[in-house]
């Protein structure tokens, strides 16, 4: 098995109203008023070309504020220990994140976003463009979630993952 | 801006059909018989507690073939140059994919997956279980690619991003 190590640099900063994890929206489909820009670096500007095309966007990042992991987590939708692989919490091995939101514009580097759910200087990895036929699925189950999708919008990210 | 270098390390192997990048289904939503599994490393096998629960899962990993990247790609979907954020191409600054795959079962470390599109002995980074309120979007846009996503399932990966 591959032990290699993995190296990546950020390719850009998020920016975004949150501060600090307390009161941060646990998954962008919570809370959809959040705006926020991403700042790329100049040297991969030309990269976006095209981009502006796509309603929404997968942004891949580092959790910055991450230290260590867990096998077992207690889920902000959940009240029991959950395996790390069934959730999306951030204390992960590799701890990358991915979001979806909504592209509202682009200014040269910067883009505009918006249902953004992570915290102010969060180091960007990747930006994809969502595509429905890739992203997307038929004949769906979600195994603990079932039933607790629902109370997503009244829960707010707490330090429990810091 | 934060230009600390990130390191990550496989947390498993992703075991495919495909020995080369020739023949590699340039997305799984095109050709959904393939099977394959990930080997995950044994240190992590109590993460994928609560997983089977889940009809499909995210899984993150490392272009290992990707040398390098180009601002500029001819998609295998298109004829004429885009910019490289805009299209799903490996040679990325920090060439991680994603692929949405159907989880066909678990035993112990191994998980046997369906629709898989990456290379045999790609490292593999994360497993994020797919949920449907976080992953899918309404009123959307396909940029570029509008009108040509038809030809996906005639399309196989070539050389062109090695």
């Amino acid at each position: 098995m591959n032990q290699e190590e993995i190296k990546y640099r950020p390719i850009g900063i998020i920016h975004t109203p949150f501060r600090d994890l307390r009161g941060v929206p646990i998954q962008p489909a919570f809370d959809q008023r959040n705006q926020g820009t991403i700042e790329l670096k100049k040297e991969y500007l030309d990269g976006l070309k095209d981009l502006d095309g796509f309603s929404h966007i997968l942004i891949i990042y580092h959790f910055h504020l991450s230290k260590g992991y867990r096998l077992h987590v207690v889920p902000f939708l959940d009240t029991v220990l959950r395996g790390l692989f069934a959730t999306r919490a951030p204390k992960r091995p590799n701890p990358i994140g991915i979001s979806l939101v909504k592209l509202i514009k682009i200014e040269g580097s910067i883009v505009h976003i918006e249902d953004i759910d992570v915290v102010d200087g969060t180091p960007l990895l990747d930006i994809k463009p969502y595509i429905r036929q890739f992203d997307e699925v038929e004949d769906y189950r979600s195994g603990w979630l079932s039933g607790k999708i629902g109370r997503g919008n009244q829960v707010k990210s707490d330090d429990r993952f810091k």
